[in-house]
């Protein structure tokens, strides 16, 4: 779909929309947005990170996005847009350039099954074979992609845009400009269940979940509706792929679940707190605000203090790990017999 | 949804369904559930953890579920429902209060595509967009979501409920009362394939898999069928999002297994096993009965004693894990130091 | 399904096919594939492990595949197949017997959207309900499952099947003879946002996904677009269930990558390697041809040697690995202090 896009913008045209100042031609146009060493000569790069400053003298490019500090190193006759964050101005650009954003609604496709006595915003797109279900609300430019299903009475604020295959579970409350990936279930049960000493019995799961603005959720990620009470996602808050976040969870503002992440039960995430892909945290923890935590860390106790945590051990070879994993069952041990060396040292 | 409910219940009538006795105005009613902390005074609480006791004195609600014990610490005014097992309660009282449950059946949408050849018992609903296959069995008051999908020659037990976007493969067996969470996927292949020296040969799952009655699968899991002979769910497990059961694997029944759990082919779990977050156990193993293993552990043997598995080391600052993390590789060298020493020490 | 399906193969035929040496009746006709253990007497059987060889002389199979080596160890009457890799033969049999493969076509079922503008091969599938959007190609032979949906202006190669629910997004390139199943999603959008110092903006992900020929992806995996270019999956390449593949990683020919792998973005992982279940892969990382890592390991470092790399510890009885794990916290303290014992006993 990016090979058949016919955009094209004048460089005087983009340097307006990022604030950029201008060193070259206004009217030449570009049509794409591609790496330094990527990009052809009717398309726009960009050096966000000083490792690919080496293929900035030999871009192709016909300008670069760029800080002012770097623009004796591009090449001559290759047109710079300087400004002080050029990601930033990539990510602005990049939105410029997205197919799916030049695509014209296509209203309620014949196929869906919109059911009696929901409110459809203006301009509102259901794709084919979508289902929306009694009592839903979705607001102005909504996208429901084909397959997806809402479910009775909840709530998609406006500009929000749920992709192929989506769920979207009953009564659940979603925020405006949500991005909502394929295979993602937003609702489904919690994991509550009551013992009876020998078996289980289900909890019903009566809360909901909110989503608050401008959160995106990736594929094949399931956030869990509450047992009693809602499961509660910030604003601005993103989840990437194969996420897990289990009922009553709270995630704050801002914060960013890289993929395959795992919370459980009623754990309380902090603001602007950065969870590695993989990791994976305890229930009935409480992370501050401003915590990170690296790749596939376990985190079982809450965390007060901003800051960076880690758990596990790096890979090594097989031959060299057999032979230390082994000694850390023997560890406590270890310790115990350094402790009586230095005190037979001592005495 | 939960919000728009109109149930409401006269304390007399719970107190029978529970089997609780009842101190206060029987024909009060409530209409809802909530905690202590948040419930108001239409609504009936429980306490089922000593953590919470704190909130009994101060709880709005209009009735409590609590073990006689407590009687004495909740509020003048309260109506009280007391048994032994106020944890048990409140998850049949959650159920009672579940819209979902008040829900009548819609039939057969029109929409639906229900192929020839189909058995379905009574008051079966197959919602909009979802695909019965030739052959499929459908027990009484099976509930298949919108968008669900349940592949030729499959079977489903009477009572059981597929959510929306759910999949069932052909040849797959489920028994009574199953939920079936949203994205989850049953029956696609294993993942078994020969090697010819050069590349892959795909070896086709020719078996099944068979869920007992009373399963719950969790949103976007996925349980293969089996290479040759079934994957096996027993009755009563319970398996929450993001969970995958390789090809043959069998479970006992009464586990239960956590969220992003990954269980390799053949392995075998016992019954009343519980597995945490994000467990992972190897091919080929078994486990006994009874066996419990916590979060993010790795199991790579089989397990002959119930009791409390773990592996893994808990998250710590960053700066001190790169110290320790670095000294694991190390471990080997060290023990074998600490024995020279003893050595050295004796002589 | 299985249950129902009428295959039946005289053993000359399956000999020839397989180019085994054939001893016993050719005439006799065999209507499944079983273990040893489960085969009945018209079923064909395998011996591909020697840890089966016990269940060898008391197969009722009606044929077996086996290592010349072991002929004299089958029973008498049974009549044998023998080739030099009877684990490959075993493969190539499971496919005659798939009764996938045996299906006819029902080409574009009447609830199918198929939009204007595709290009659909020789005898195409689309079953109910999916979804092909407008500038699709689909090969000849390719089968799209009920509910499916392939995005706009994707291609599909001859040969491929999508199982049901299966979401391709736009602009994704699939090669000959793929196999995607239920649940997964291929090319949802990297996770790439710019900070502002506040919060996050988007980084449209501009690229597509590329997969070779005969790749096969299991239920629930995701397979993100690239940023800027491709994600790139080779040839014969196998992904299990439950996998995350980010945006811009490549994936080399003949790699197989266990269930619930994840890999962060731009990593490249070599041809012929073997990823198990649960490893991660930290992003920006080159792993070489031939590297395996076993279960649950975290690569946080290139690899430029072929060979088996681990990390992380068994699973010990919970009360051992308390002892153990908070050691793990002293251990560069427990390291100093064996050097300095050291240092103290030789000075």
């Amino acid at each position: 779909m990016n090979k058949t896009n016919s955009l094209s913008f004048p460089l005087a045209e983009l340097a307006e929309r990022l604030g950029a100042t201008l060193v070259g031609d206004g009217e030449q146009r570009v049509t794409g947005l591609a790496t330094l060493s990527d990009a052809g000569p009717e398309e726009i790069s960009f050096l966000a990170n000083k490792a690919y400053l080496k293929h900035l003298a030999t871009t192709r490019a016909a300008a670069v996005l760029l800080h002012p500090a770097h623009a004796g190193e591009s090449p001559v006759g290759t047109a710079r847009l300087e400004l002080d964050n050029p990601y930033l101005a990539y990510a602005q650009l990049s939105r410029l350039f997205d197919p799916l954003a030049a695509r014209d609604s296509i209203g309620i496709h014949a196929s869906a099954v919109v059911a009696d006595g929901t409110t459809l915003g203006r301009n509102v797109e259901v794709g084919p074979q979508a289902v929306i279900e009694e009592g839903v609300t979705l607001g102005d430019d909504v996208v429901v992609g084909p397959g997806s299903v809402v479910g009775a009475h909840s709530v998609i604020g406006a500009g929000s845009r749920l992709h192929a295959n989506v769920t979207v579970y009953h009564g659940v409350v979603i925020g405006e400009r949500a991005i909502l990936h394929s295979g993602c279930a937003i609702g489904g049960d919690g994991f509550g269940f009551a013992h009876d000493g020998n078996g289980w019995h289900k909890i019903a799961q009566l809360g909901g979940v909110i989503l608050g603005n401008d959160v995106e959720v990736g594929s094949c990620s399931s956030i869990d509706r509450g047992a009693l009470g809602d499961t509660v996602i910030g604003d601005d808050v993103k989840i990437d792929s194969q996420v897990q976040i289990a009922h009553n969870v709270q995630i704050g503002d801002h914060s960013a679940l890289a993929g395959c992440v795992g919370i459980a039960g009623s754990t309380r995430v902090g603001r602007h707190c950065m969870l590695g892909g993989g990791v994976g945290l305890a229930g009935h923890l409480t992370l501050c605000d401003g915590v990170q935590v690296t790749g596939m860390s376990l985190v079982t106790n809450s965390i007060t203090q901003p800051g960076v945590y880690s758990s596990g051990t790096g890979a090594m070879n097989n031959a060299l790990w057999r032979k230390n994993a082994v000694r850390f069952k023997q560890l406590d041990d270890i310790a115990k017999r350094v402790a009586r060396l230095e005190r037979d040292n001592r005495s």
